[in-house]
C-alpha cells in the first residue's frame, strides 16, 4: 500500500524502514554503503505523512538534505523545525535528535553520515504522538 | 546570460565558478560550510553544457549524486563515464578526476567532500576539449 512514486524523486523508493525505529511507514535507499576509506554512509529515506524515526544519536554527526515535501526536525529540549526542499541540516555527534515528515505531507531526505570510523547510529526511545504533535503548543 | 533556472532544482544557482579550476561556466552553491565536528562540506554545482573542471584530487575523498541533466566523470587512465539523475560516485582520496556536464546537456551534482581535516581539494591541469571529446573514441 505505497504511495505513488513522486514524479520529480531523484531516487525509487528502497526498502520499508524497520519498525524497531520508525514509527509510521517509511522507505530507506541506501545510496553509499559505509567503507575505510572514505567514512561515510548514505541514504535516501522517503517518510509518509506521519512517519518519523526513533529519537537517536550519530557518533560522527550527520547532515540532511530534504528533497521533497514537508517534513520534521527535532533536537532533544528544542522545539520542531520545519523542513523544505533545499533545507540541509547539520548535526553534531552524540546530539540526541529525530525526523519525519510532517504530519499531512510526504517528506523525502538525503541522509549523510560522517566519520562512520565513530559509528553509525545509536536508536533511543520512539517519538511519541504528543512529542510528534507538539509543533506550536 | 544564465540559462534558465530548472524548475525541478533542489537549490538556486550559486556563484559563478572560478575561471582559474573550470572550463565553460558553472555555478557553485555551497550547501554545508566545512567545521572541525562533522569534517565535511557539501556544494551543489551546476554546470553548462560543455562546462568542467580541471583535473584534481580529494585528500579525504569526495562522493557526487548527479541531481539533474547528463553528466561526465573520468578518473585518470580510465574512459568517461556518463552520469544521470540518481547516480552516485565515490571518489577515493588522492584520486585524479574530474567532472562536468555532456556537451549537449545541462548537469547538476551534489558534491560531498568527506574526511575534510586531510584537506579539500588539489587543483591540478584544465581537461582538455581532446581529453573531453574522448568518450566512444
Amino acid at each position: 500500500m505505497s504511495t505513488p512514486e513522486n514524479p520529480n524523486s531523484i531516487f525509487p523508493k528502497g526498502d520499508r524502514a524497520s519498525a524497531d525505529y520508525f514509527t509510521g511507514t517509511a522507505w530507506v535507499r541506501l545510496l553509499l554503503p559505509n567503507d575505510e576509506a572514505v567514512h561515510t554512509q548514505i541514504g535516501d529515506v522517503v517518510f509518509e505523512p506521519g512517519a518519523r524515526n526513533n529519537w537517536h544519536t550519530h557518533p560522527g554527526g550527520q547532515i540532511l538534505i530534504a528533497t521533497h515535501g514537508v517534513g520534521y526536525y527535532q533536537e532533544r529540549g528544542k522545539p520542531i523545525q520545519v523542513l523544505h526542499k533545499g533545507d540541509v541540516v547539520r548535526i553534531l555527534p552524540d546530539v540526541v535528535h529525530w525526523h519525519g515528515a510532517s504530519p499531512d505531507s510526504e517528506f523525502t531526505h538525503i541522509a549523510i553520515n560522517s566519520n562512520t570510523q565513530n559509528g553509525i547510529v545509536t536508536w533511543l526511545d520512539r517519538v511519541t504522538d504528543e512529542e510528534y504533535l507538539s509543533l506550536g503548543k
